[in-house]
This record gives C-alpha cells, structure tokens and sequence, in this order.
C-alpha cells in the first residue's frame, strides 16, 4: 500500500517539505502525483491544502493525516470522504511557534510599542505608560494545545491570563495553573477587564464571527486584539469601525478572510493595524514530518491516533 | 537633616514621583526646591537628571543617591562633586521592564515580524522564515544587572545567548548558567557567530563608539541589532550605512546621541530602523523610591550602601 501527500504546494513548499517526509516515511511508498500510482494501492492521504477532487476514486482510502493544525477548509471541503477517520497536525514546535507570535503581540501592547511604531511616521518622540506584566490581564480564547502553550508562556512572563473556552466545560484538562472559565456568559463577564485578547479558537460554527461589534463594546477602551486563529472568527468592518473610533488601541492580525490579504484591504494601511502574513505559526517540515510519521505507524498498528477530528465538533 | 531632590522634572513627573518618595522616605525631609531649605540643612541628594548648579553650595552634603541606573551624564557633570560617594539605583522592576524590551526585540528579529510590518507599507504579502530560538545566537553585550536579567530571560525562551563584558573579566559573579567573555579579540570572535546583537553596556570611554563600521562588517549578513543602552555607543553613519547596504537586516534603537531624536534625523523614516522614544525600562518611582530610600537608610546607619560607583570605571 502507499501514502498520497495532496498538496498544493509550490516548487519551494515541496524543496522544503519532500525532503523531511522521505526521511520520516522510511518503510511507506510516498506518492507525490496521483498518476503515479495505482489508485487501489493508495489507503493513507497526507493532506496539505489538497487541490480539489484530490482524494476522489481512492476506493481503498482509509486515513486521513492532515499536515496542518487548523482542518476548518479541510472540512468544509465537499470532496472530503465523510467516513474516514480524519487526524489534526499536533506538533508542540507549533505551539511555541504560536507563543513567540503572542509574546511579541503582548509585549508590544502591553508597552505601547506599536504605539510608537506608528508615531515613528511622524517623527514624534512619546514615551509611552509602562505597565507592569502583572496589571495586564490578557484573555486567551481558545484553550487546545496551542492556547495551553501560549497561556503557560504569557503566566511565566508575569501576565494575569485568563483562558476561555467556546463549549460549555473547559478543555484545559488537568492544567489547573492556567485560570480558565467557559460559554458566553463568561465571555460576557471576563471581556470588560481584558487589556489584552488573543484569539486562538477553532473555526466552528460556534465560532464563526464571535468578534463582532457587541464583542468590541464590551472590551474597557485601549484594549488590544491579536487574533492568530481565523479571519472568520472576525467580523472585520466591525473591527475597523472600534479601531477607527480609537474604542480598540490596536490590533495584531496575522489571518484574513481572504488570503492573501487583497491590495486595497483597508487593513493594511491602517495605522492601528499590525498586518501579518499568516506567519504566527507555520507548520515546521522538520517536526510535523516525523509527527505525522508517527500517527501512519499507530493507525496502521491498530493503535488509537492521536488528535483525531470529531466532525460534530469541528475539531 | 534634609534631602534634596535634584531633579529635571516636569508637572507629570513630579505627580509620579513625588507620592511615591513621600512614601518611602516617611522620617525624613525631603526638599524639592532648594529655596525651601537651609543649605546647612541638606546632607543627602537624590539625583534625577539635576539641573546644572543643583549642587553647589550644599558645605554639608555627604551622599548622592542616583534616581536612574546609568550615570553616565552626572560622571560627565563638572558641577558632580568629585569626593562624595554616589550610588546608582538597581531595580529589579527596571531588569524586567529592559528584558520585556529586549525580548520584543528579539522575538521581532527572530520571526522577521519586523521586515512583515515594513513590508505592510506596500501591501506586500511574503512569509518569512521561521528559525527556532535554537538557532538564534543572541550576543548580549554588557553583563550588569539588566544584562544577566535579559541574559536569563533570553536562556529561558530557548535562545542560544553569548554574554560579552568590556573589561578583561566577565562580571556575571557566580551566574554561571550564563555563558559569558569578555575583553576585545573574545568580542571579534564572537560577532561573525551573531544573529542578533543586543548592546546593554554602560557608557564610558571604553565602550563609547564601540558599535562602528568595524564590528559591524564582522556580523554575518542579516543580523539585526538592538541598542538599549547609550547612543553614544554606536557610530550613527557607519550604522546607518550597514541598514543601507542590507548588511544589517534590522536595528530596534531605544537610545540616541541627541535626545529626543531630531525630527530630520535619518532613523526616523528608515525603513530598517525601529525607534522607540527611550522607553525600554522606564525607572518606576513605585519600586524605585524604597530602593532609593534602603539605600539612604543603609548610609545613615553607617552600612555599607548598594551599587556604589566605581568613578575610575565609569559605573
């Protein structure tokens, strides 16, 4: 049997990823383009962004292996066999990946240094207030492996971090040191002391859209957004009308509803916007590899997979 | 016996800084303009960038107890009297406040988030490399309190760190998780291993101009570097010349040789230069003034005081 990678990847993805999956796949047939291989030899799918019809007429597909962390696309992808057992990319280099990006993000609001990136512009010369970590209350929504990282970060630099979870019970399973709470009463109550909001929640329809204009208005003005999970958890002209009323201080953004960000998104020229090309986290071929390697060895022993998609639950 | 606080004040600072002294100082008189007091009365001053002739005709002033951490300016004061002790102000608030600075900076050089915001200009979309902290070589050079401070924290987020001292022995004392050397050819050696250098040094005549057009050409292509320290330790046009050539990737500058930077100065709009307005650790008066005040107590009861400048070595 052999192992499809669907792909769309370019010349360098593939330089980048070929290479690292070749040395973690020693013992499987790795197929790179579907017309090498007979469609009936091929039980295991590597999805990158697949290209569409990429899994269609694989009568003997049995798993699916994504290389990315997020399946949100990969589920709302009508080509997708509903059947087959569907596992997420887990991999901890990602999560700290994540936490270097959220750290940045929370350092610089925290200090105003974004603040004075932009008055850098104008050549004005203002020092900004200088909170300690400990009278900044950062929310992190989203509690998954990436959040549990990035919570534990943000507390070990000193920052009160209060996690929230979108369902009704927290999923922080035994992290008791992360303060966490759930559903959208404690949303309601724990937006008015955020000086900060990461958001790194699942897309889900549960999710979608959650920071929306009622969202921003009950944030204390000044606060700041970084948002590393989804465009669409993001409604945007209501983002720019609280940034525009100078209600939101800033706003770190690193993903879009449409990718990549088009020319004239006021986004980019905006001066409380800082714009990053979905970058807070990228999948490490080094790590994911071996990782994904790993999940093919257990299914194919018969042995529980890890991180494996609950459809239901859209992660 | 009375205390003179010589400070270049303005109303905000004084509404900062006067609570916090009155707090910290509750047996003791303290004076905040000179005519209020008799000048026989006053033993002790409290430095904060005195105004020229604060402290002539004090025949009884006996200790000077800086405000800030680097005193740099008042060694350069002719009106400092020469015999009196003076004692820097060691704040373990302003370590954290500096390491916050530099961890923002090197997280921003690391994930290349800084070239993302230059490129947000034009609407460019490019996705940065994304090296672990691992393979990041931090030189930190200058190995006091702020620097073994942002050394550990640095350590502690999976940096590779190289502290450097400019005298012939490392001052790192017994902190031996540190890696540390010290002295001119240790410095030449290490530059070419440098992907970020962070310059924490005091001011003084050994290190004024370090950073000019020789130690930069000895940085491998790409590096960025981070001057938290004194302005007058870099060679503004050979930096400037560095940023232009592409040699230096990126320089985040806290400090400068005029400060405020002048408006027509080339840093302002440089596309490779971050400014920040002297802001990197801001000396808080509500952990400052009872370190002040120890260190007054320790004097007045014959103790031995803290951080006391050695005048020869300019720190």
């Amino acid at each position: 049997m052999a192992i499809l990678v669907a792909a769309r990847f370019d010349a360098d993805d593939w330089a980048r990823w070929w290479p690292a999956l070749d040395a973690a796949f020693p013992d499987e047939v790795l197929i790179r383009d579907r017309r090498d291989a007979d469609p009936d030899d091929i039980d295991i799918a590597l999805l990158a962004s697949p290209p569409p019809g990429a899994l269609r007429g694989l009568p003997r597909l049995r798993f699916l292996q994504s290389l990315w962390a997020g399946v949100d696309s990969l589920l709302a992808d009508p080509d997708l066999p509903a059947e087959l057992p569907l596992a997420r990319l887990v991999d901890p280099a990602m999560s700290d990946a994540m936490a270097e990006t959220a750290l940045w993000a929370t350092f610089g609001l925290q200090r105003g240094f974004f603040d004075c990136l932009r008055r850098q512009r104008g050549a004005v010369w203002q020092q900004p207030d200088q909170p300690r970590p400990d009278e900044i209350h950062v929310v992190l929504l989203g509690l998954g492996e990436m959040g549990r990282c990035v919570a534990r970060r943000l507390l070990g630099q000193g920052f009160r971090v209060t996690g929230w979870s979108s369902g009704r019970t927290p999923t922080t399973g035994n992290d008791a040191a992360i303060p966490h709470c759930a559903g959208p009463d404690a949303l309601d109550a724990l937006l008015p002391t955020a000086q900060i909001v990461i958001n790194l929640l699942p897309l889900t329809p549960a999710t979608h859209g959650l920071i929306d204009a009622r969202f921003l208005a009950r944030l204390p003005r000044g606060a700041g957004l970084v948002n590393l999970a989804r465009g669409a958890h993001v409604v945007d002209a209501d983002l720019l009308a609280a940034l525009d009323r100078g209600d939101l201080a800033h706003a770190v953004l690193d993903v879009y509803t449409t990718e990549p960000l088009p020319a004239a998104h006021p986004y980019w020229q905006h001066p409380r916007v800082s714009v990053l090309p979905h970058t807070a986290a990228q999948t490490d071929p080094r790590s994911a590899a071996p990782i994904a390697a790993a999940n093919v060895r257990r299914w194919r022993a018969g042995q529980p997979v890890q991180a494996l998609v609950d459809r239901a639950r859209g992660y």
